[in-house]
């Protein structure tokens, strides 16, 4: 592993670098359950058993260890919802649906525990200055920027109509997702009925290109789907 | 006004209300712009010029302070959201259309400064233990109880259709709302947009009750609901 810039005086790189990781990973699980406001160097050390002094040489202040922390979010919500997308094979409306269908999974599964970690903090933390929110900003964007450009592609593959507007659809798909998220943490209700309102939306978008058949239940559709890699 | 029992030794029940009025107010602004994580007894102390013991003889403990903030936010949001779709001779379908007109208000107008309190602080507290989490669960709660009997009661009197699942609609207008405010926070795009999306979701639910025409476009449907009242 490469030595970090933030590790400071640290000396054996590859233990830095380990010390580093487990630090990390105990920092984002306190901000993905309570916020990155609850996030401090003293509740930090106490958990890790380490000095706050120790803390400060591999991060140097409560920001940087913010920003790993967010990376860290972020890296983790790209390898289990946006890479899925990019599979080989995948495209159309299915890639549309697999980033969904993604989303749901990552939040079913707790791969973040408490709440759902980016929306929470993007709703927090949108009108504030600061490389945090800025940072939590553009994985946002990201993820919508990537659900707009799977909408375009399945219009050019003529998977859904030419008229419907990908930016638009896009910030759909996210309320929808937010709205059953929302439900979810609610009602503790299994998100079947979640991936049914986000199937029903979808097939409000496609052409005749795809029988309507394949909308009618989550099943239909993943048979559907079995028969287009046949 | 009534002496609150959390004021202590306070002597003055009058000048100890509008002292307590005055710390609520002062410590909403900072959690609705930084979350309630954010919210000490120092920072607040120091915003006030008070000294900490001060505001110790006014809420006790932090979370009596925090539980002050959050009923002053569902205050808020009740008489600007809430409220105005109760009003004399709104009924079906309008007073669905009021209800998100109004949370879309909320929004665009700052009443809650920051990205948006609720939505933030629910998802982030959703799956924590305690009172402010309860208290905050109780209000998302309330604003989707609300669209449901106003779905409920837009069905009764035949403006939407028998077959609609209200609360899975109320959570799908939620949905929408959330994504519009994603995207509003992001791009800072305008609300037209927004109404135009529930527009358009309301127009899907409606009977030939109501004329197609009025989900045209925005002028349509103020016009059509202002023959309603005629």
């Amino acid at each position: 592993m490469a030595k970090n810039r933030d590790e400071g005086t640290v000396t054996d790189p590859g233990k830095g670098s380990q010390t580093r990781e487990q630090i990390v990973t105990q920092a984002l699980h306190i901000a993905a359950y309570k916020g990155l406001e609850a996030l401090t160097i003293g509740t930090l050390a106490k958990k890790l058993k380490m000095s706050k002094s120790g803390l400060f040489l591999h991060f140097g202040s409560k920001e940087n260890l913010e920003a790993a922390v967010v990376e860290r979010a972020g890296e983790l919500f790209f390898s289990h919802v946006l890479l899925p997308a990019e599979e080989d094979g995948l495209e159309g409306i299915e890639q549309v649906w697999t980033l969904c269908d993604h989303w749901l999974d990552f939040v079913e599964k707790g791969i973040l525990p408490g709440g759902y970690f980016f929306t929470g903090a993007f709703f927090l933390c949108a009108r504030q200055d600061g490389a945090i929110p800025r940072a939590v900003n553009q994985i946002m964007r990201q993820w919508l920027n990537a659900l707009e450009e799977t909408l375009d592609a399945a219009r050019r593959v003529g998977d859904i109509h030419t008229a419907i507007d990908s930016r638009q659809t896009a910030l759909e798909l996210n309320g929808l997702l937010l709205g059953v998220q929302c439900s979810y943490l609610m009602d503790h209700k299994d998100h079947i009925q979640a991936r049914s309102v986000i199937l029903t939306k979808l097939g409000s978008l496609a052409t005749d290109k795809i029988p309507v058949g394949a909308f009618a239940s989550l099943k239909a559709w993943r048979k559907y789907l079995e028969g287009r890699h046949e």
